[in-house]
C-alpha cells in the first residue's frame, strides 16, 4: 500500500459515514421543506373549511326565512 | 494511554458518527410518521371541502327556486 493510503487506513469508513450523514441530512432538509408546505396546505384548507361552513350557515338562515315567508304568505 | 484505548484510536470518531447517524435516522422516522399523518389530514380536509362545496351548491339551487317561486307568487 502507498504511504498515504496506509496513514488513512481508518479514514475510509469515517468518510463513508460522513457521506451517509450528509446524505441523510439532505433528506432531512428536503422533508422539512415538504412538511412546511404541507403545514401551509393544512392551514389554508382549514380556513377554507371554516369559510364554507359560515357560508352554509348563512344560506341555511336565508332558506329558513324563505320558508317562514312562504308559510305566512309574505 | 491504555492498550485498549490505543488500539481503538480510530474507532472513537467512527462511533460518534454512527451515533449521529442513528440519531438522524430516528428523526427521519419520526418525520415520516408526522408526514403520513399530515397527508391524512390534507386528504380528509379536501374531502370535507368538496362536500361543503356540494352542500353550498344545493342550498344555492334551493334559494334560487325560492326566489323564482316568490316572483311568481307560488
Amino acid at each position: 500500500l502507498a504511504p498515504t493510503t496506509r496513514t488513512r487506513c481508518c479514514q475510509a469508513p469515517q468518510e463513508e459515514l460522513l457521506r451517509k450523514l450528509n446524505e441523510q441530512w439532505d433528506i432531512l432538509v428536503l422533508m422539512e421543506v415538504k412538511m412546511k408546505k404541507m403545514k401551509g396546505s393544512i392551514r389554508h384548507l382549514r380556513l377554507t373549511k371554516a369559510k364554507l361552513r359560515e357560508e352554509l350557515h348563512e344560506k341555511d338562515q336565508l332558506l329558513a326565512m324563505a320558508v317562514i315567508r312562504k308559510k305566512h304568505g309574505m
